[in-house]
């Protein structure tokens, strides 16, 4: 085993400290990577804090991770010493499932195995995410980064850029589709940034007026505030496809019915359960209310060329390791545009 | 103007009753219909009693309606004197929007004209439905009943059948699908028949153990009892396809959990709004909640025609006019299989 300084939770009410972790050497077909970069993503509170249950302290966060390959397994044939790597929500999964042989190892029908707080499936013990110094993973499970984007923008790709590009694929955002996306935070800029090099028509619906000028800087089209009762009314039936990005608790109906006949309002900040779906909201336009969970590692592969193609990052704030406890505070009060990224090289400070 | 006798409400509190009304003489593009059976559905109730608000009084309901051509105007080409003819949910719309030009009339953007309780577009007063000797309807909004098949079996077919048939096309339903169909009433029974005639595997999900028998008889294949705990938690990520036909109100995530990875909930019912929609069982599998709402004029014909060739009606029970009101006591306790349908030779009795 290999010792690697960390930032852990050790309780859902104590702040982060620094903790000392074991990972395993590189098996054949593992990938020994240097973290340098961390994304913040507000998962991370969650498991931190034990707000969806299930949190197995210590909890080491992280799952946007982009770093340098330090050694490989022998049986390892796409990665090499020194390539630059990521590492996303996910670290292994069945493989043998209609789910994971379809390229869907997110919804592998055993459970994929998370990036942190996931039983490893080896029973070797639970996975520990990037708020660390370095992480050994299986080859299948690591990307390969573009040379040309900033590191620290490109670390939030593997969750909120992932999350965002894969339904605007599954749903077949392009050309002239008209995309709203509800809320501008961490998910949502990315939404907006990728609807838009996919040559979409994309409007943001926020509540927050200061919004209108960041999301234009964005790229994005039109701004819809959704307290003014009058512009909501004006947008009924507009949208081909709405993402919802707000994991705040709030009501689906509000903007089920700004879509169009035929089209789909999909979840993806996973709030806790809202008031209930009106059902002539869906019955009287054919609309559907979807979820959809990250992507596949090879869409996600597909994303990051993508996103090298077009020249898109996350827009960040990049904070040292030690900043984590009061970047949490600040998250919770949507204070960040849109990101924190941890640079890495701030745990040996 | 031509007066025909009808049964209708006068008022949300008291029981239907004899009334006279005055049907247009058939213009150019118009049909005259001596009305032989009308299907009586949850709707008619629904309005009669003013349960969805807008009734407008005297409420003459019914909108499964076969009959016999009388006559027709001299712009009309489809259909000659004697014609056996239906007429199903909607009289009219608005014939240029884009719903309308797609045949989706059901979904028109300026709204369609129901039979019953809807304002005529010429303004000249409310449209009247079934539960009457005659009506004078559109050519366009007409249908042709096959000659093969129990007219009073057939009148259900117009709203029970279209509402379950379409929703099975549009998410393509064919040989091997796994379809699950929530509760067995008017809507129900004709979703089973539908899926089975479609090569659908179908299993019926009801709290009725009684119903097991009963969808056996309609061609089902398996059943699960929603109210035993085991039965749904094995049924979880099974189906590729769930008709929610109860209209009652229930919750949602119940049967979307038994939904697998990128299939559908359709709501058909309408019911009132109950429990939200627990976004993790919606994003955790990418699964939807939509809904549907009767079928366009065409798609219609498409189901008639597809019924009489593989022998499809509804199952009913014939009633005389002046037992509507007992029947709708009887309805509001499910005290029918599956569906009452009114001889209308009883009108002159």
């Amino acid at each position: 085993m290999i010792s690697t300084k960390a930032y852990a939770a050790m309780s859902p009410s104590t702040p982060l400290v620094p903790w000392t972790l074991e990972r395993r050497q590189p098996g054949t077909y593992d990938v020994q990577i240097e973290i340098l970069f961390c994304g913040v993503c507000h998962s991370d509170l969650h498991t931190a804090k034990n707000e969806w249950n299930g949190s197995i302290y210590p909890v080491v966060p992280g799952h946007e991770i982009v770093g340098k390959v330090l050694a490989v397994g022998e049986g390892v044939l796409k990665y090499q010493t020194g390539d630059l790597v990521g590492v996303g929500c996910m670290v292994d999964s069945c493989q043998h499932c209609d789910s994971c042989k379809e390229g869907l190892e997110q919804y592998c029908e055993e459970g994929s195995t998370a990036t942190y707080n996931s039983k490893l499936r080896d029973n070797s013990g639970i996975s520990y995410g990037g708020y660390s110094g370095m992480i050994t993973v299986r080859e299948d499970f690591v990307l390969r980064i573009p040379d040309n984007l900033p590191l620290e923008g490109v670390a939030p790709l593997l969750c909120a850029g992932i999350t965002t590009y894969s339904p605007l694929r599954h749903w077949k955002a392009g050309k002239g589709m008209k995309v709203g996306v509800v809320g501008l935070g961490g998910l949502g800029h990315m939404a907006v940034k990728l609807a838009v090099a996919m040559g979409c028509e994309v409007t943001l619906i926020s509540r927050s007026p200061s919004k209108e000028a960041d999301m234009k800087q964005l790229g994005g089209h039109h701004f819809i505030l959704s307290t003014d009762h009058n512009q909501m009314k004006k947008a009924k039936n507009n949208f081909d496809l709405i993402l919802d990005t707000v994991s705040a608790i709030h009501d689906y109906n509000d903007y089920l019915h700004l879509v169009k006949r035929d089209g789909t309002m999909v979840c993806l900040g996973g709030p806790p359960t809202g008031p209930g779906i009106e059902s002539f909201n869906l019955i009287g336009k054919r609309r559907s209310l979807a979820g959809s969970l990250i992507g596949g590692i090879a869409e996600t592969q597909e994303m990051l060329d993508f996103c090298a193609a077009h020249q898109i990052v996350s827009e960040v704030e990049v904070i040292d390791m030690d900043y984590i406890n009061e970047a949490y505070t600040r998250m919770l009060k949507g204070d960040v545009r849109y990101r924190f990224v941890i640079d890495m090289a701030s745990l040996e400070k």
